[in-house]
């Protein structure tokens, strides 16, 4: 099943408190441009972020403001800022890292809130539904094109707001793949969750791999013969 | 078969002219540290690259000189350069981004040379031998963890001057992965080089995913009959 790329750049979530401290008392986000989650926008306002070892400025504010401040970055914008986050579904942030947020009328210094944002899919109930997925299970997605590659280990979070199913990946994923916001990759339909690809080809030695192409092998065959009869068929009805 | 992997992160060659006129006439460059490919090594001089948009400062030169200069970097870094450099194998330069490089004693304006380097296999003889690879196939690659994920599409350089077989990527593909430097992933041992992981799922429809499943999953009960076999085997053995 073919379903869109969204892709996360570094940006944060601010709780009310912290959006007073960094903006100023009774302040409200400004909204500039609506996610493809509806309820989710991007705002006018930005801030700094710092680690241990470097700032980064003009980071985007996502509104509306949640019950606690989320800030979410690449490994390469960990690396600038000498931070170790960890890779985290929003909303788990037990023992995350600390960074330090600055706005134009103060600055928050979080013992935790810094993550890496784990890739997820949004589904929607209808899509879970058919392809046999339940909130919380893994999915492999193949992302084709010159970077091609298997997302292996993506969580699928499914909810009634979902309005369809998209895969959401930071800028250093879709960089390795070489996917833009929008494009398509191939969501498979296999629907024994507990199977990992990297455990699925690692339970097979040599031989067993042999076996399993031979099967194939039988299937592409049994697909030709079927091309073959068909194209003998026209060629006699051609002729009559 | 598993395999180190080795994270280059942006960086350049330089030709001699080139060379001269950013650090002067006459001028030789001063190894700082070798790289796992031993005729390799990073210098200690540095210089800056710019694009339409932006520079990056204190980029890495990797010596000795080469016939032409070439740039590396990561889509990451041509996002902030502006530039829209190919993915490329290196050395492969034609129509490639160009790239302006700043030294202590001059700058060069390159036409062409920024690419974004194409993961790849330095692989021995031996072990291309061993896995049935050779010069330029593609080869696929199971990395583990947390990130874990399966690169499709790798390119295999088979040359007698490897000492040993390693899996070259980018800082975006390495944190795309959770990778570090001289950590393990696996290399497939599938010799069937025409095929691409992409392309074999693709074929098969959900009847014939089915029957794939099927195949696989008689493979795992047949393992599992034998294993069953011998712990009846051990019983009896311990009984009498």
């Amino acid at each position: 099943m073919l379903i869109a790329v969204g892709v996360s750049a570094r940006h944060l979530h601010l709780s009310d408190e912290h959006l007073e401290i960094l903006f100023g008392q009774g302040y409200r986000l400004t909204p500039k441009r609506h996610l493809s989650i509806p309820t989710q926008y991007v705002c006018e306002e930005r801030v700094s972020i710092r680690g241990a070892r470097g700032a980064i400025h003009n980071v985007a504010i996502i509104g509306p403001t949640r019950a606690q401040t989320q800030v979410e970055v690449t490994r390469t914008d960990a690396v600038t800022l000498g931070a170790n986050p960890p890779i985290r579904l929003s909303g788990d942030l037990d023992e995350s890292a600390p960074v330090t947020i600055t706005g134009p009328k103060g600055q928050v210094e979080l013992p935790e809130g810094l993550i890496v944002a784990m890739r997820h899919i949004h589904m929607t109930e209808k899509d879970a539904d058919e392809l046999g997925f339940s909130h919380k299970d893994y999915a492999m997605v193949i992302v084709p094109g010159p970077r091609s590659l298997v997302f292996d280990h993506v969580v699928v979070r499914v909810a009634r707001e979902n309005t369809h199913t998209e895969l959401h990946i930071d800028t250093d994923e879709a960089n390795t793949a070489a996917l833009s916001n929008g494009e398509k990759v191939n969501l498979l339909r296999i629907n024994d969750k507990k199977i990992r690809l990297e455990q699925l080809i690692a339970m097979f030695d040599e031989r067993q791999l042999k076996q399993v192409e031979a099967c194939i092998a039988n299937i592409v065959a049994e697909e030709r013969r079927k091309v073959a009869e068909m194209e003998d068929m026209l060629a006699l009805l051609r002729k009559g």
